[in-house]
């Protein structure tokens, strides 16, 4: 995959749990950690880590490479723990859904140069263990967010180990990418998580509900906590993406309680010119 | 597949063309119609339909059964087109998403007792005769809609047209089902058209999403004309929806203003509840 021989992925869920299904597909040796020691047993009995690290990462020395896989607002405190054994590490990522957070925090535990946050486009509504799967990078898009302190090298590394992978990585800075993931990513998320809160308050059961319905509120099934800190942690961008959604819901439901065809008739043709069909 | 052996199928669009394309494999002379003449000539080169009607149905004399599958603001008026013709109809459905408008022109018309809506919960975004496609009904639920005027017999043949195509008929007024309705179908759509609108406000294209944003910006690609005029026959149950979504919304929004991580928590774990998963 790249020049690193043992990696560790701290965090085998959905994402940990695929990376390493993955890099140990490529002959890496990939040491693991997961706070629920099922998912290590697991791990450990397909054969997918060649070891697990300790509850704290005692072991980590060996890794050559560590990355963090578990929700964002561990991912910092994840951080400080490894410090003291990250000497032969030569780089160090993550795969949260923000990556402002992180970056400052590596940073000020002045790991900035050998860190480089990711972010891979490929979670969906499952979470943990069972869920992870072999070839889940193969086509996805991976954002790369470096600080201004994080090394060429470091940049280069973490960019051949995603390209390994089969994903196409894309470079952005940590602020940007967190403002753009407000709208891409964690707007359709709250988007779904209030539709289920309204049908719930409704009364309507899942169900009910045809295909488009479904499809619609898939996404509410997301771990809560996950998105409970993805959501604090970008809170002012995604209050202000929360906050034009209403605007164009106001906007329908105006149009509608007008009477007014033509403006209902426009919006739905507006939003379907987006979308580049038709 | 019933007792009629030639039934009138108008509007060859996913749904019409679908119905055409079951009904004659399984026998079924079918005469077609659609305001498309590219509609027409493919279903006949397939031979899904057998001859075509005229611009003003004509031919529909011969038509043991009439199904009107077009937008539902042009059903009513499609009807009364049909009125003169319908002699030997024993029964009359439409496959409609708002079901009080088109019961309420059939009693009018002097048709209620052979009128029965249907509506099969398995459109998607897809529209036109291109998008039809054979088993589309497998395992769908199909609502069935008498007005207080329809006849037991009407009734029992439009729930054993259904059942013949493998789909899952179930009873309900028409009242209630717009009610429901607006709720389990039409708010999804408004969600997914505001969504689209929103994320083109802040110019973002479609290709920057990950498969989350993709599955939840999919129904805005839906036919203008079509949700034009499904919103407003049910804008009054549909304005309601809209306003409990943008109420869960600014739920949201407030409790991430606030840096309440506990309401925000509170909120995707009650959503993720409703789901019933996890």
């Amino acid at each position: 995959v790249t020049e690193v021989r043992t990696v560790a992925v701290v965090g085998l869920g959905l994402i940990g749990g695929s990376l390493a299904r993955d890099l140990s597909a490529r002959g890496i040796s990939v040491l693991g950690y997961d706070r629920d020691p099922e998912a290590i047993r697991g791990a450990l009995e397909e054969g997918v880590i060649a070891s697990a690290l300790g509850a704290g990462l005692e072991g980590l020395e060996e890794a050559e490479a560590l990355i963090l896989a578990l929700p964002v607002e561990r991912a910092a405190a994840l951080l400080e723990t490894a410090l003291p054994r990250l000497g032969r590490a030569r780089f160090v990522t993550d795969v949260g859904s923000t990556k402002r957070a992180i970056g400052d925090a590596a940073e000020r535990l002045g790991l900035g140069e050998r860190f480089v946050g990711s972010h891979p486009l490929c979670g969906d509504h499952r979470s943990g263990w069972s869920a992870s799967r072999t070839a889940l990078f193969q086509g996805a898009r991976v954002y790369l967010c470096p600080t201004p302190a994080s090394g060429e090298g470091a940049l280069a590394s973490v960019r051949a180990l995603w390209s390994a992978l089969g994903a196409h990585p894309e470079e952005i800075d940590p602020a940007t990418h967190d403002q753009v993931l407000a709208w891409t990513s964690h707007l359709p998320q709250a988007a779904s998580t209030a539709l289920a809160l309204a049908l719930r308050g409704a009364g309507i059961a899942p169900g009910e509900l045809g295909p488009g319905g479904r499809g619609m509120t898939r996404l509410a099934a997301s771990s809560p906590a996950l998105w409970t800190g993805i959501a604090t942690e970008n809170a002012g961008a995604l209050v202000r993406a929360i906050a034009a959604l209403e605007a164009e819901l106001r906007a329908l439901r105006t149009a509608l309680s007008d009477g007014d065809e033509g403006a209902v008739g426009r919006l739905f043709t507006a939003a379907r010119a987006w979308t580049g069909e038709g």
